[in-house]
């Protein structure tokens, strides 16, 4: 074994997220609006560093860039031959460890995960904001809100979801398996055509990152969807909108150019939704009970609950 | 927790294999061409029951279906409700534990994953086989071969490969990580378009089921490929070919219809190759040394050797 073993699958992690040109092109046009000349900026989950060096040619006079990960080790060599070692410091540490003597203007962190939470480091992130922020400092994003949407696809439930066990496979039949699968409650990566949406979007939570304490993505509520044309509901597709500075929002949803994070499909056993009527539904976004990098999404509508393993 | 949740997964692993249609609807026909009325058969593997069902229904008066795996449960009910529970029996344990007191006519057994041998199946099949199955007894797949072939594919090289790392982004260079990538080397599971392969592909692994022991898909040696074109040698593919029977062979190589399993995408430092020319290519497939259900495929060509996990 050499020592590049240790970074198995980190790299290609680092691409499909580089490579998304939709989110590497936000952070940078919203880092060159955000950072002001002379800045200490923190840069929480570096990873290749490249959003620290953003934020570095933009003026920032000082970055700490952060990651456990041992790409860290990476990180340094890029500055390097970025020639940005002089105002990049890597700490390549657990963030509850992270503390410097001076405050920092503006917090960086690209922490998202599927629906905004997936993976579990805002958390992280607050606390650092807590220790090291000035106050009156800035937070990039700055806002988050995850999305939910009830849908019409019937080709997706049919084919790649649970509906796909009630076609008869060379005679034998598998249907009992529908209804299994829909208890057992996955939700699935995929990309959600605009036209399937049956309702406008609503949100779930809405974070606003400078004044938010840890826990609260963890949220209950109801939402009265107004169903906007005839179909069959067969699921919600749930995505996140990242705010990263006042001009440039990272829509992740099915309106908008496909990033890495894809959306997030729940199917819901299908039933009849009529134009104009109200779907009444109530949700909960909580950390899942045994998978802790995992969400647990629960929508209750009518007789109904589902609840949904996010990962 | 309910009793659904320990089954996270392995529903929609099911329908992945299921719904593969090319997949499916070749095991089908294969049983259909190797049952005979009467037969004894073993179905290592059985997941939702589904081989098993399509080979009583083919005229096997005994199909014993193994599994380890919890679907096992789920695989009795769904034999019920095809009214097949006199004809197959489930057993719900390790291959290594299942004993008979009959001998078996046949093995019928889906145990092929990425490059075949990709999930450590085989020798637990083997072990069934020299157990229970009868001399002279029938195995379905009958045979299985792993294939390698050059390919030259720019763009899956530079925007999905190791190759992305050359382009600056935002200015920032991050082009050190393209021979970090390489050397980490990790296959990658895409879809090869038939038109990049380079020369016309070799097996590096062909396994008569009958015949073969445990450790044999373990091997090295040497093919000369010659080139068909000019072009950029950039990568090499292999997936397999697996005979299920005499008159159908699943195919899961470039030339054919997409299954779920895909093609292996091994990126490989990019290089001239002219038309006509040859390469000498060194190979070695062994079980990953690390983790057991996956290979190490190495690839020696001139002064550069690649070494891959495939997964």
């Amino acid at each position: 074994m050499n020592d590049y073993t240790k970074w198995y699958g980190e790299l290609e992690v680092q691409r499909l997220m580089v490579s998304d040109r939709w989110r590497t092109d936000a952070f940078a046009r919203a880092i060159q609006e955000v950072v002001t000349a002379g800045d200490v900026v923190v840069d929480l989950g570096t990873g290749t560093g490249i959003l620290a060096m953003f934020a570095a040619r933009a003026g920032a006079s000082k970055v700490y860039a952060i990651d456990e990960a041992d790409i860290a080790t990476m990180a340094v060599e890029l500055i390097q031959m970025n020639g940005l070692e002089e105002s990049i410091e890597v700490f390549h540490g657990s963030a509850a460890k992270f503390q410097i003597q001076e405050k920092a203007d503006l917090i960086i962190s690209e922490w998202l995960g599927h629906m905004a939470f997936v993976e579990g480091m805002v958390d992280d992130l607050l606390g650092v904001r807590d220790r090291v922020l000035k106050p009156g400092g800035r937070m990039l994003p700055s806002a988050v809100e995850v999305m939910l949407a009830p849908i019409d696809d019937p080709v997706l439930y049919s084919n790649h979801g649970p509906g796909f066990w009630r076609r008869l496979i060379h005679d034998v039949d598998l249907s009992i398996l529908e209804e299994l699968e829909l208890k057992q409650g996955r939700g699935f990566q995929t990309f959600i055509d605009a036209a399937s949406l049956l309702s406008v979007p609503s949100p779930i939570v809405a974070m606003d990152m400078r004044r938010a304490a840890p826990g609260d993505q963890w949220t209950t509520g109801k939402i009265d969807f107004e169903v906007k044309r005839d179909g069959v509901l067969n699921g919600f597709v749930g995505w996140f909108v990242a705010e990263l500075s006042e001009n440039v929002i990272l829509d992740t949803g099915p309106n908008h150019p496909q990033t890495h994070w894809s959306q997030m499909y729940l199917p819901f056993p299908p039933q009849i939704a009529e134009k104009g009527s109200h779907l009444s539904v109530d949700y909960q976004l909580a950390r899942h009970p045994e998978y802790w990098r995992s969400l647990e999404v629960t929508i209750e509508l009518g007789d109904c609950i589902q609840r949904y393993i996010v990962d």
